[in-house]
């Protein structure tokens, strides 16, 4: 018998400023590794269930979907978040975008084009691996832009926000924090591995230069978009097991709260197993 | 222990007509369900970890990937293919494309404009289910371009698909065959289970009816199609297990034909070890 993840306990509005909030904690939750890893498995047939409602709303005229947000510092675990809970869906039901730095094509539009052009389909369960946040944070930590213009996206993200919600979008947002010691640790990993050199960039020991800078840029984040239609979670990352097992149980909050049923048959019924069983 | 699939056995220049066809036996396979169930878990862990030296390749400038192309009568199981070998993937590398009815704006577009448009970048595992050979099958069951149109498209996508061969992608057609009986019986549940009724769709009686103008349709494909740089396997499909795990083997034999390795770094690494060491 396990405990699910308390997720009001990683709610952004009640854990305090991000600076002072411990990565190692696992709040919200009682259980260990062991039993968190079980409950993950408990949680991904309830998952796998209720995207194959929501998949078959939206091929039958529904035009609700899920979305989830990924940000956080690098080696804080999204691409594992999207590795290990992505992979509880049926792959059909599931958009997976990640979003880099932004290709000339990216740069001739508004910011928020190529985050529309990603977005999960009816439906479907989307996975943003980085997201629009992205030109408030390290467009922000370098100056990218300047503040006039990257100012004024906190209040474009939240209309854009509470647009998608109003056209049926379920957006779970996650701030994955990693420590320091942490990210260290993940760092040195990756150059002791050649299996993982390919994930190492030099570039990531100058970001790490600028940690204060970022934490900064991140409260505001949770100050100034997190809203009632798109609340922030803060994600301890440093367990990886406890980031993974709290993004699937936000998940199943949100596919929860859709209160999804089997679309009902939009045929006679009776009409077409005479059909069927007068097949040769 | 297990046996695997031999794959060669699949290839369908060596199985005969598609009329003959027996779609509930196993060839190129000793085992029952339960080998071939626990074999399949066995070419999952291959399949993730081929998978992710291809996206590291992919990462690093390399421009191969993988493109899986399933095409079968309704009920054949295409969908549970993408869920089931496609869920062994991880989702970050894994692209699927649906094709259905054309839109509009497809259709004002050559019908291999929304086929480019859904392939997998590079690195990439791409997942079709059904793809440009509706355009040859559907297309011409039911006369909705004449012959002049649709008989050229077998030399189009010849040459389409040696062009994508040649730019690094490694293309696995799969023809999923679902015997008449096994097709009743799926159709039957489908309206027995509330749960299934939305994949339920009174047109599929009206497509069976025209059962042997698509074994006819099918077979031209196979005889026109089947080329040395994209040959077509014909994936007995009455039972599902035989045929996730055929497909699977064949998703195998491909990433293990690429030769992959890991990236090598692209940074002095000792170099990078003495920064990481001097972290605070």
């Amino acid at each position: 018998m396990t405990d699910k993840v308390q997720t009001s306990a990683l709610r952004a509005r009640s854990v305090g400023p991000i600076a002072t909030f411990d990565a190692s904690s696992t709040p919200g939750y009682n259980g260990d590794k062991t039993s968190g890893t079980a409950e993950l498995a408990v949680i991904g047939e309830r998952l796998a269930s209720l995207q194959e409602m929501l998949y078959a709303e939206g091929r039958s005229g529904g035009t609700r979907s899920v979305l989830l947000v990924l940000q956080g510092m690098d080696t804080a675990g999204k691409g594992g978040i999207v590795r290990h809970v992505g992979g509880l869906f049926d792959p059909q039901g599931l958009t997976v975008a990640g979003f880099g730095k932004p290709t000339d094509e990216e740069l001739a539009h508004d910011f928020l084009w190529r985050i529309r052009n990603a977005l999960p389909r009816p439906g479907r369960i989307g996975m943003f691996d980085r997201s629009h946040y992205e030109d408030v944070l390290p467009v922000r930590v370098h100056n990218v832009v300047p503040e006039s213009v990257w100012r004024p996206r906190f209040e474009q993200i939240n209309t854009f926000e509470k647009e998608l919600t109003e056209s049926g979008v379920t957006i779970v947002k996650c701030l994955l924090t990693v420590s320091k010691d942490e990210q260290r640790n993940r760092l040195a990993e990756r150059l002791d591995r050649p299996d993982k050199y390919w994930k190492y960039d030099p570039n990531d020991i100058d970001e790490r230069a600028l940690w204060d800078d970022y934490l900064a840029a991140y409260q505001d984040v949770l100050d100034l978009t997190d809203t009632d239609a798109a609340p922030w979670h803060l994600i301890p990352a440093d367990r990886k097991w406890f980031a993974r097992l709290s993004v699937a149980q936000l998940l199943l909050d949100a596919l929860e709260s859709l209160d999804l049923a089997w679309p009902p048959a939009t045929f006679d019924v009776e009409a077409e197993k005479a059909r069927v069983a007068s097949l040769d």
